[in-house]
């Protein structure tokens, strides 16, 4: 029924997770099954924001995923027994709460188990554990010391966190605990009570989520209806089209600041603490091909990448709309410049009506958690609409029809879309309200004359790389 | 028109490559270009077969890459100024030219650029740029020191070089200028020559081919007929289905294989030495599935995944055949095991005739090529062909047919496929003649008894574990 499953197994130290996991692989089909075990995290991971290796590890449609270790192991232990406090471990998990809403409002079954054992089952099972382990490495010697003492060091050691890590269990659970993904605790002590529970659970959901497929969609709830009627003014009507710019001045504006940017590119790629994503988008024959151009030629082809959204692959139609995107979120010291975004979803999506309602309605917050935890690592994100009126577009649209190697730009859609013009602008007005964070705002660039664009684009460039420089 | 075009560009240090890729991008439509620099080396990628990320910059069907720094920079490097011979240089040229050839086979258009500059024009370039690059640094202040002496540091490390690389470059390029793939050599003293050359080169080479797609496909080579006539007798004939195994023997047997390949398995992770690709093919109701599950119980969840080898997405299809196996090859210390393969090529679209012949008959080559980078990495590589009898076949199939859960696993195809085992059976021999390798021999397991099949594979599972472990 192509429903995706995610199954995450967490819970105490010793609880028995890997022979859990171990014995889902015995009841489940290998073929459509992936387990991600998250121990060994490479430098690609690293060097890019925290939920890149979770996304990349999502089933796809029809698919199962089991996750040992997951987005909840590394707040929980940093609270528990690292830097951060409870308030840190709070936001996480409404974002983390955040995530997994925007995954099974795209029709992922998350079942998230915990499985749990008393500190003194703990304490037993590590001390037994590490014993064995003595004595397969000391060749089946016994040691006398061993005898005296009843604990291991090593359960002694996760004896003395154990409670700092149940209180923070405890509130990380709570705090995800909803609706859409409910926890599931399992007590774990006796193993064949554990593995039938285990097994009982699954089956449960699995047959739950197949009776609410085969019910149909329910109807989606609606976020606050838009109440832009097309033609009422918009954000773009602040926007001053009547600038323009000499070709001296262009010249000289635009050559300091692509100076300015290849040196801060090569800067932010030395410090790795940054990454760029740059979205550019726009009406048609705004002029963003010539404007990414006017950036990229400042750029050292080795540090950026331009990434043109056109029709998703077949892999990316099987995940969340996001996940397409997540693929190329670039590591540490590069840049990427979209042309054209994850904003698809609020603009031709929703005007065209390729997605329903209820799917663009929530993408806005969709967004602005993607774009939050792309700023939260350190990624800087600058997005870029390029404005030009209705009578600047029908120019272009006509000159591009008489010039022999222009006349490939214009197809019969842009003309379509030109007729969509009020729709379109409320949608743009709509997005730029909905999604200008603090982190992440829009910028409006005035693209009728496109010496003024380009401009506008490369200082706009230059300034949020020198901010993100000062700011560390 | 769906060419894939690659672009390699390479040559003599202070050739002003950087420039020429920059200037690449100024020519050529960002959508649809990656450039890839292969400079900094992730740990994803030192851990697999140098291949690997190569692979995966290929560009897709249609598109263009561009790589700066590729295959060749770390062979001739080696060669030049590290520990390996020309006899290595060689061979790695060899190979080289077999994975071009294969690519170009498929319609992959590679045009590849050596930027040549004498010595002292090197020389005069490293010591400018050496002097810019301090001068930047310190603030614009001059130094005495400097400009007594004509050199640079730098530019005499690599002056001390430049022979040795010539001598070797040289070798390596007599060695990879070849028909599908030939080299141009472009004499880059002069920068306004060198662009004006690269851009003449590369138009030629587009040109070229869209004549040649428009010209359609010319008669493809053929390699030597195969000359085993249905019905002739074949490897298979040597494997004796008439054994059979007790039930205490097998479950004794498979016990201990079992927790030796656990152990292995261990070990093989720790030492991230070795990875295990294993290929699982045979007749439909072979046993494949639970030969594969008698493996993967023995192992931790952690430490592998199967690999199930269905229809290709539509990003695999834009590529190479071998880029979706290529894909999931597991970094040191992990187990892949594929239920189907690779040999799909030479099985199901030989006899069937998905493939024409001429890409049939050139995958035996192809095959043996990649599975040799995979070896040469480390990569144990463990083949079975799961063999029963056309009689055993049948009996399952009926079994099939009246047992209510293996309903589902019997489909009209698989009676379709029975009718041409006759077919099948000389594409099999023809398979195992052709690809039986020293490293990567294929395993023909006896599986009437299914017994004696989980017991065979698992030992040899451990067998070529051990042996690896040994050989170190």
């Amino acid at each position: 029924r192509g429903i995706p499953l995610l199954i995450i197994v967490s819970g105490v130290e010793a609880s028995g997770k890997s022979a859990v996991v171990n014995r889902l692989h015995e009841w489940l089909d290998p073929r459509g099954l992936s387990t991600h075990a998250f121990w060994d995290e490479t430098d690609d991971e690293r060097e890019r924001p925290g939920a890149w290796r979770f996304w990349r590890a999502l089933p796809a449609r029809g698919t199962t995923g089991v996750m040992f270790g997951s987005w909840y192991t590394k707040p929980i232990i940093d609270a528990a027994i690292g830097s951060r406090d409870l308030d840190a471990l709070t936001d996480e998990m409404h974002r983390i709460a955040r995530t997994e809403r925007m995954l099974t409002d795209d029709g992922l079954v998350i079942v998230k188990l915990w499985f749990h054992v008393s500190k003194s089952v703990q304490a037993k099972v590590l001390t037994r554990r590490e014993r064995q382990e003595k004595k397969a490495r000391s060749g089946k010697k016994r040691r006398r010391k061993e005898k005296k003492s009843r604990l291991s060091s090593l359960a002694k050691r996760f004896s003395r966190h154990y409670d700092a890590f149940a209180e923070v269990s405890e509130r990380a659970l709570r705090l995800t605990d909803l609706g859409n993904a409910p926890w599931r605790l399992i007590e774990a002590s006796d193993r064949r009570h554990r593995d039938l529970t285990t097994g009982r659970i699954l089956l449960e959901c699995m047959q739950q989520a197949v009776a609410k497929h085969e019910a149909g969609p329910e109807p989606a709830p609606i976020e606050e209806p838009c109440d832009d009627p097309a033609g009422s003014p918009t954000v773009l009507d602040t926007v001053d089209l009547e600038q323009r710019l000499e070709r001296d001045e262009y010249a000289a504006r635009l050559k300091a600041a692509q100076a300015r940017i290849h040196e801060l590119a090569w800067q932010l790629h030395n410090q790795r603490e940054h990454a760029v994503v740059a979205v550019f988008e726009g009406w048609d024959a705004a002029g963003k091909g010539g404007a990414i151009r006017r950036v990229t030629s400042a750029l050292d082809a080795r540090l950026y990448r331009v990434i043109p959204i056109a029709a998703p692959s077949d892999e990316e139609r099987a995940h969340h709309y996001l996940w397409r995107f997540w693929r190329h979120v670039p590591r540490n010291g590069y840049l990427r410049l979209y042309d054209r975004s994850w904003y698809g979803r609020v603009l031709v999506e929703r005007v065209e009506g390729f997605a329903p309602e209820a799917d663009w309605a929530r993408a806005y917050a969709e967004i602005n958690t993607f774009e939050e935890e792309l700023t939260r690592h350190g990624v800087i994100v600058l997005k870029f609409w390029l404005h030009i009126s209705a009578d600047e577009q029908l120019r272009r649209f006509q000159q591009r029809e008489v010039t022999p190697w222009k006349q490939h730009k214009l197809t019969d859609e842009d003309w379509r879309n030109r007729e969509k013009r009020a729709a379109y602008e409320s949608a743009v007005h709509e997005m730029v309200a909905r999604t200008s964070t603090l982190h992440a705002p829009w910028t409006l660039v005035a693209g009728n004359d496109k010496r003024v664009a380009r401009v506008q684009i490369a200082e706009t460039f230059c300034e949020r790389l020198m901010r993100a420089k000062r700011s560390g």
